[in-house]
């Protein structure tokens, strides 16, 4: 137990070769910092641990600056206002911030969003109504143009992205067919998430195997393939896309650990100039997103989204690793598709959860 | 010469393993065709060829049937009507039509078009005015949005397409930088074209080359790639792009010999998990796109394009083969890059030219 003039954060104490390893993450602990004139201490319940972490460990140039060594490790995170000096938040408020993997944190309110825990779970903020959850609404909607009887794939299809990318398409009537690792994954995928069909990856033993189980799955093709994993489900993909097919692309989970040099896809090949080629031939849509470029959208998706989720329209899972310690293995883990469902960190304790 | 009861055409011999060869070709002599009631005889002046035939040429699925062993190489052509029993048609008549590589056709006239040589040469409705300047029209404007003050590259710069892209662009105010082989393409693309900079893919003895050229040529990034040939253009390109970029695919010349795998981009790397990668980071929009989606423009782009010709804003080169039997080795050289602008064979006397 920590004593409550201390807190505790991790930082990035060296950069991964690979996958990270344990020895990347350093646990310190810090005298509690004191909330100034207008400033609010937050303690955080809930971190959202998300595949695009693994690109912030890395040095190069990304769409965000990286973590420095020695600094706290990013992440979304919902907490409740425990000190207050600011009027517009008072003691018990439930906020979502971006302080990262730590127990606490001070700020002056700018930026941060205060929860209703009616609404819907305070977790679910990092998940279906949060960052993953408009990541889905904004690259299918806005990206993937979908028409109603048409077919989408979506990779990491448990994930918190893919469950809401799946369920989002299926009210729209497209045919859903999913990609995730494992016979109870794609059995949650297609009971309870109501996906077509969901493949197993670690099932498909080749390129080749996936390929043909896609093909049967996608009796009229693809024509919108969500892109979150690249490697082998892109490969299996691609030779089904329609004519004037769209591939939003918010993520190449497979190929985040491999130093962006392609485990995953078939081994010593160039699948470059086929891929483009299919891009030519069949004039698909291939379109990069960051969820960041559409929060001006974030009110309409949580007008359209939050009901469902209330009502039970959007079913999702969470998978929750307990204390800030445990952060660095559940990143790790996820990496690898140890996940299943929203990955959180149970900080601190919620008390709306029963 | 060849009597006036009989007509030449080239087939399909076989289908090349790589590069074509002169005997993937066959001239072949025939009884000449009698237009029967409402169709004409048209023969043929002017031969178009493109590097989109080299793909006709393979067996594969692709956005058009591959032309069959045997069958009449595929062609664009401009011709001169010399025999009518269709009212709508003149003997003396000039027409653009797509009979292939031959001499002679007869046709009911549908889908011919009436070319007015008053308007510009004839060769030129094959060429700035025909299928490659409406291509170059139709992917700057519809899938490469310029804006002014903006930077675009173009591959093959001196060739029909790459001519057309860099001079419409620079008429919207961009910068231009093309990248052509040989020293003598890149001085006209500068000096005659009003390119900003033209790198000689040639004098770059490696990718690693190219894209430090092509830094310097590109102070402030690339928002517009236009693809028409991968390779170690698209290596040196894409580090470049900026946020929110747009890439249209017309083609992938450096591709189309390869058997799409990769020569010309470095050798035993996969180049898919970067290019996707940066594709994500960037937001960039790829696009494939094939013109004749888009010829529902092709009056607009007469109007606009046709003048800009006719008072020499725009200026174009073409490489002249004489003879249908010249068709095949123009061809060869054409994906080799031996053409210097529009690559066209000279069927019979074009009567408007002096």
């Amino acid at each position: 137990m920590m004593s409550n003039d201390t807190m505790k954060r991790i930082v990035l104490a060296s950069r991964p070769d690979g996958p990270p390893t344990p020895d990347n993450f350093r646990l310190e602990e810090l005298p509690m910092p004191a909330p100034g004139p207008g400033e609010i201490l937050v303690r955080t319940i809930w971190l959202s641990l998300d595949p695009y972490m693994r690109g912030r460990m890395d040095a190069g140039p990304s769409y965000a600056a990286p973590v420095e060594i020695g600094a706290t490790m990013e992440g979304g995170c919902v907490g409740q206002v425990i000190e207050s000096n600011n009027p517009d938040f008072s003691v018990g408020d439930f906020v979502d911030h971006r302080f990262g993997w730590c127990t606490h944190g001070v700020s002056d309110g700018k930026g941060l969003r205060k929860l209703d825990p009616e609404v819907a779970p305070l977790s679910a903020n990092l998940g279906v109504l949060g960052m993953p959850g408009m990541t889905a609404y904004a690259g299918l909607n806005i990206h993937g143009r979908p028409k109603e009887g048409e077919t989408l794939v979506v990779g990491a299809a448990t994930g918190a992205v893919g469950t809401m990318v799946g369920q989002l398409a299926k009210a729209q009537g497209l045919r859903v067919v999913g990609v995730a690792g494992g016979p109870e994954k794609c059995a949650y995928a297609t009971e309870t998430l109501g996906f077509d069909a969901c493949l197993d990856h670690r099932a498909a033993s080749t390129p080749h195997d996936l390929r043909v189980a896609m093909g049967e799955a996608c009796p009229d093709g693809v024509d919108i393939y969500f892109e979150n994993v690249g490697g082998k489900t892109l490969e299996a993909v691609l030779p089904l896309m329609n004519t004037f097919g769209r591939i939003p692309i918010c993520g190449v989970i497979s190929w985040y650990n491999a130093g962006g040099l392609g485990e995953g896809a078939s081994e010593g090949q160039n699948h470059l100039p086929r891929t483009w080629r299919a891009i030519l031939v069949k004039r698909l849509s291939v379109r990069g997103f960051i969820v960041t470029d559409h929060y001006d959208q974030f009110p309409e998706f949580l007008d359209l989204v939050g009901p469902m989720v209330k009502d039970g329209r959007i079913q999702y899972r969470e998978t929750i690793a307990e204390g800030l310690e445990s952060a660095p293995q559940a990143l790790i883990s996820l990496l690898e598709g140890g996940n299943f469902g929203k990955q959180l960190v149970a900080v601190s304790e919620d008390p709306t959860r029963k």
